[in-house]
């Protein structure tokens, strides 16, 4: 208790209990408290400062509203800080790292979230960039609307939406990781409720930990999120809105059916939420039997804010995206991109409008097609032939990923699967990797075959369940 | 009062108060209160609801500290939201626009901030793109470190630091904006109290305004803001940082003395706060009785985010600038920058490396230097010359700005003549931009030469003379 020690009051207008949780708002941002640390009883603290005990009381209130401090019922109050890596994140973050240093060749790498192979043609690129370069000369370097290149929010509309979309509704974004933080800072204010799926894209928790909402989990099922738990949330508490992805969720490779989607927009009209649509692979469908229809699509009530990024489909390192807003975001949702960065790089935009709406999209399009289904049939028979004692899965029919989870006769712990591939140079997303709560997900786990061909799909299969064997009977 | 007819409490743990709150900020965040907008009496609402007043009381409370709602003494509380823009602000950002739509030659462009004119040979980055397609190949669209393309930061650290700094703790941003906004994000919360400058860069208010921070102003002197008043501020305060532009401060035009930067930084260290530094055109010194010392050369004790952008001296359509973090917030920052766009742009950051490291960037910032010179002193000159009996202003021996005010016997409204001039293609910014309170600045505005050369400097000065005195005696 130390800490507190230094603490004095100040001759000045303050109220006392304001002082308090400012002094320890700032012990927890300096670290001198650490996340999840016990934060003094109310009548020790208020006998150290000398104070009766509604100020203390007055001041833990304080730093829950604001979101550095919550409550164990019949335990106390500990601290809360803004996302603060767990070992595991900075564990996979380091592998993630270390794959970009290592000899592509060497690595399977199954976790989707490198860039080192890259299908699309750089040479069109080169063309691209220098007849836009040649075009526009210096103008390709202007912003003339800060939304977006006006052209290329045309061109999208055009190509994606058969121009049904208001043009002055599309901002042109940094990637999708940035849609989601601009409608994060856009409409979502700290201690607004919100539901996330379970599990779901931590990048997306990431942003709206930092915003310090209050997230309510609800499970995925077959056809998209459980619905009797979806609607008990929205009886009990005021919603401000729903992040989901609509096709090939992250992690679970799950899409939502047409009556699932249909009752959700019911319910956001029922109860007033928004949904905040994340679509960044729905160009990757396999199977002729899921049809691509998304929420935005259905939307007649402008409920929902649809969020696009072309990372996976153009090119990774160009962090290139859109979003559609409702109309009565539209202004604030300007606002938000205009104080993130301004604007996204003209040039780029330019590049991309360029190549959209010339023919080699769709050929780029049909090429990645024809070589992802051949991954995706390879992982998917190898899954089945080698491993259907060992697990089960759900056929995504499209997208990047398998979303593998343990039967229940082989429970194993995937962090620790994840640990052990890697000194193979074998690297998989662990379950745990997905939730928010400690030691959930640990039966479960991705893989990608993003970045591996029908080669490395084998190979690194074969070594999975070496290790998988091996972890469950280590003395065999 | 009609709105709060339809609330009614529910039947759950929720407590009363929070219901109350909460039904508000709905009607605030959906527009049907308006910013400004005085909220019942706290006899009123209870009456309404049926409540009693401490439940009333802990909603307003709650709004309070959730950024919400201001109490004004005596008369009440009133509704706040996220910076809602002024007719003003939206009257100029149109402004802006339209600039971009005319004939460039027809328009006299004072405001600075349109990139019609670009002095940047746009042969050159042709050939910087290609070469660095050539050399890199698809890894040129590779981020392998999330900080930022490791090249360009060896680079920044050795051609602008003398590898003085610690590579990891540099972060490329995608231009200053959001080097601003991932400071804010990173170290700022809800209610914490920060110090501007007054008058102030408009993007970062906005910034900070978003992120529901108190705002305390520091007038700005010749040599940087009025200590006394800035000590005052932090005896009564607990702050958590100051943002400052100590080279050619926006709009003023001011850069710091020494003896104020080292002054400000003891101050840092005895009232424990943090200073963004928004280091924007200090490559453009154009009198050598200026000297070049940021903050951050003078920060001993890690008390500065250094924030450089790249967009007036490299390219202004390409977004880059970096992020210099003390080590206590490395790890914030680079989470606050990777929540907000994962990564920036990789192709353009291996440009820029291939720019800086090589000859070509010097000269380049040398023939901008020896334009803006004869831009420079030819606005300085005819200021002197024609308008000595009308205005007063500091010389800023440097960047691309003058800061104007009119002397005391000329009061005219700024605003007006900001309109006034727009009809006659001439656009300055008026300063009521500049300042958070309404009314404020009226009698001052800043000219840019950025977008000017000497021809249209002195048929814009021209212009500008017709219009003051028209509007100082109409009837004339």
């Amino acid at each position: 208790m130390d800490i507190y020690k230094n603490f004095k009051f100040k001759e000045d207008e303050t109220p006392k209990y304001v002082q308090v949780a400012n002094y320890i708002k700032n012990l927890i941002d300096k670290r001198k408290i650490k996340e999840g640390d016990k934060l003094p009883t109310i009548r020790d603290l208020s006998k150290k400062l000398g104070v009766n005990n509604v100020t203390i009381v007055s001041a833990y209130n304080k730093l829950k509203l604001e979101g550095y401090a919550y409550q164990k019922v019949g335990s106390g109050s500990y601290a809360k800080r803004k996302e603060v890596a767990s070992s595991l994140r900075k564990e996979y973050s380091n592998a993630l790292k270390k794959i970009s240093t290592e000899d592509l060749e060497k690595v399977i790498d199954f976790t989707g979230e490198t860039t080192g192979e890259i299908l699309f043609p750089i040479d069109d690129l080169k063309t691209i960039i220098n007849e836009v370069l040649e075009r526009d000369g210096a103008k390709a370097l202007f912003s003339d609307n800060r939304n977006g290149y006006e052209r290329l929010i045309a061109t999208i509309n055009k190509v994606f939406w058969n121009d049904k979309l208001k043009n002055e509704d599309v901002i042109i974004v940094s990637g999708a990781q940035q849609g989601i933080d601009i409608a994060s800072k856009g409409i979502l204010n700290i201690n607004d409720n919100i539901i996330v799926e379970k599990p779901t894209y931590v990048g997306a928790l990431s942003v709206f930990k930092w915003r310090k909402v209050n997230l309510f989990e609800v499970p995925i099922e077959e056809d998209g999120v459980n619905l009797d738990k979806f609607e008990k949330i929205l009886q009990k508490n005021e919603i401000k809105c729903f992040y989901t992805m609509s096709y090939f969720q992250n992690p679970t490779g799950i899409s939502y059916s047409l009556e699932k989607k249909k009752r959700i927009l019911e319910l956001a009209e029922i109860y007033d939420f928004y949904i905040i649509e994340d679509d960044y692979l729905s160009e990757l469908i396999y199977e002729s039997s899921l049809e691509y229809i998304p929420f935005k699509w259905l939307d007649k009530k402008d409920r929902v804010i649809y969020i696009k990024s072309f990372s996976k489909i153009f090119l990774p390192g160009i962090r290139l995206g859109y979003l559609i807003a409702p109309t009565i975001f539209r202004e604030t949702l300007q606002n938000s991109k205009h104080n993130t960065d301004i604007t996204t790089s003209s040039l780029m935009q330019r590049a991309l409008e360029s190549y959209i709406s010339g023919e080699k999209w769709k050929n780029n399009i049909k090429n990645l097609n024809d070589e992802y289904i051949k991954r995706y049939n390879c992982m998917k028979d190898l899954l089945n032939k080698d491993f259907k004692d060992i697990l089960v899965y759900k056929e995504p029919k499209g997208g990047l990923n398998f979303y593998i989870t343990l039967r229940e006769n082989f429970k194993i712990n995937t962090t620790e699967l994840f640990t052990r591939l890697k000194k193979r140079k074998v690297y998989i997303t662990p379950g745990a990797m997905f939730f928010t709560v400690q030691d959930q997900g640990q039966d479960s786990f991705r893989i990608s075959f993003y970045q591996t061909n029908e080669a490395k799909i084998k190979k690194g299969l074969t070594i999975l369940k070496e290790e998988l064997l091996l972890l469950k009977e280590p003395h065999k």
